[in-house]
């Protein structure tokens, strides 16, 4: 089941450098690890913004909260869900 | 090159049922069209609205507006595009 | 699985007046069956809009769209879907 | 008599950790001890969000005002109260 | 219990004059008649709008829908209510 | 001459908490003052909000704006005036 | 007292070109009517747009009102007003 | 003298097709015409979109405003003009 | 040719008291300046807001840039500025 | 392919002087680098803000997204991007 997420990420400008280095590394490392599970499928970076578009696969809504809020940038970000279904014209 | 493009569809309610009906196999006939010629990878349908999210994969934005403006609903549809970039994130 | 949905209706002011009370006593039946089959657990009207706030308890996305899509007034509303997931603090 | 009530919490990244953690507890006890006088029979997580989406049955709306002012983040929320009415095709 | 509503009126510049003349006499008349009954103690033009603002005084929320889904107009505003509670700097 | 006032009150987080009371003291004998001026006939709270919908009386939008700046709070409120006038269904 | 008005005109595409000239001319004499009174002492066109930017000036919010409404064209416009006062830098 | 001009286009779906084509050919001969007095020196198509963005190069804001009035499809157009002044970073 | 203008200013509450005094005092004498140079015929306070609608009158663009910018203020506002045009039924 | 760019600056007013300074002037040296390498063709001020409007002119989005990255104040800037593509009355 598909959900289109966009996340615009808005962090302190007077945030310690470390403590943002540090932030920054540990989202890498979050988002690279469910993108292997295989629940986070497309990532996008929209062009000159520091946001992305994404698209999840998940088994339930709970699930989705659950991913998205163990990103360590969660309280840093806005984020908008939008579900997805089978479109009648997509060719397979 | 990537591009995010959501299209929002509004048919007047009172176009003469063999028109529409017409104008919407047409637009279904070439939607498969440029989704076969590998142009068009992704297309969702938003759940509750009469509305697509869709990823166009084109090499100029000359080429992304002939393929939009040559869809048969483009006069009846609110289409909104976003650039995409590769994310450094990306698990590939 | 729980989806907040957000139905405002717009009938336009001159469709036939048989033609209105038809496509209403279809909109109320069929809104009655997916109640009863308890995939549509929530109903209420917005006080003093032609609109109203639900809740849908469906297993996917695809069959939430099927479900929404299915009302005879579909293409007179904007609907607007929101998933929902467990609160922590809920008290069951 | 029913409201609609949509909560968005937004606490300063810079509260000290201590505060925010005791205000949390707060905020966690009160919500359940609405609940379980009744007042607040709804409550769920906006997936995404840090943000709930509410149903409050109260006798007026000072009781409704009186119980959202009462909650320890009440400083910290953007709230939005929408009315709700029986709707006339609900299934009882 | 008081509820604070604004009314945008929208009617077709092409509906008939005449039934435009009888639907606005026949608003008037309701309006007058819901004022006379003490629910509706404060009515204001809002300058240069073809709009007011209101005060309704009634005793749950259904009872509001169904004075304001009884105005003639109803299907031709656009209404946004708002709930108000006592303020504690009030004079009375 | 009647004025419609909404006033969305936004004191910092970090405000020292005896300027805080010091202020809100200091609004709340102001506000009685004017409303006991009769210049201020109106005055309700939005439920779940920290704002208040008021109805000014005054000669002159000079006036107006005096009262209002006069606040202590003026500096911390989004203040929005819509000027009103006499409805031609008004039952006096 | 001074209030300034922008309004925004929408004429509908299919009117009857005598009507529209007939309430053009119309709209234009009286206009130029409640200029020589006095009460309307600027009036601009915006850039690009069928809209103007206006400055009233006026004993009450009731003869505003009237004047507006007064108006030809009062039917076809969205008009927004703004009240206005006294500048402390202003230059006299 | 520049100012940026955005056009969005909407031209009504029942207009006669001949009619149509009139307006069409009679805008496109006159934006070339004044393309080629040198005064809208930029003109692009905004990608999937009945939209263009330009830049005019203008002496007065009242020629402005008669170019764009002179267009034929002015009254089918939502036009925003954005003035432009010399950038301080600009390389000639 | 004239430009109206509208700035919203917004200085920070934390701003050290004689800071701002300073600050006001300079953009104070700077508005007068200006005003008395015939760029700036028209200043007036937006009621219960911390803003001013203005009209310049100036040479170009650059030159209105210019001016703006050197307000004291001019970090602390947002500024937004609409070309006008003569309107064909003013009176002169 | 070009490109339309809106970037609206927002620097804190607490930033150290010194700091600030060097900031701006580092984005001064890579504007006018991208500016030179003819991938930047157009750059100009909106009147009254700290804002520019752009024309991008790169071979991809990738690319558009690094150069604006990697302009110094790009975590103070929010960035809107829109594709352009060729008009069809464009006169050459």
């Amino acid at each position: 089941m598909l959900f289109h997420v966009r996340m615009d990420v808005s962090v302190p400008h007077d945030m310690d450098p470390d403590a943002r280095a540090d932030l920054l590394a540990r989202e890498k490392a979050r988002a690279e690890e469910i993108q292997r599970s295989g629940k986070w499928p497309q990532l996008w970076r929209v062009v000159g913004e520091y946001a992305n578009i994404s698209i999840f696969d998940v088994d339930s809504t709970d699930e989705l909260h659950d991913l998205l809020s163990s990103l360590p940038l969660f309280g840093f970000m806005r984020i908008k869900v939008t579900p997805l279904a089978h479109h009648p014209s997509k060719v397979d």
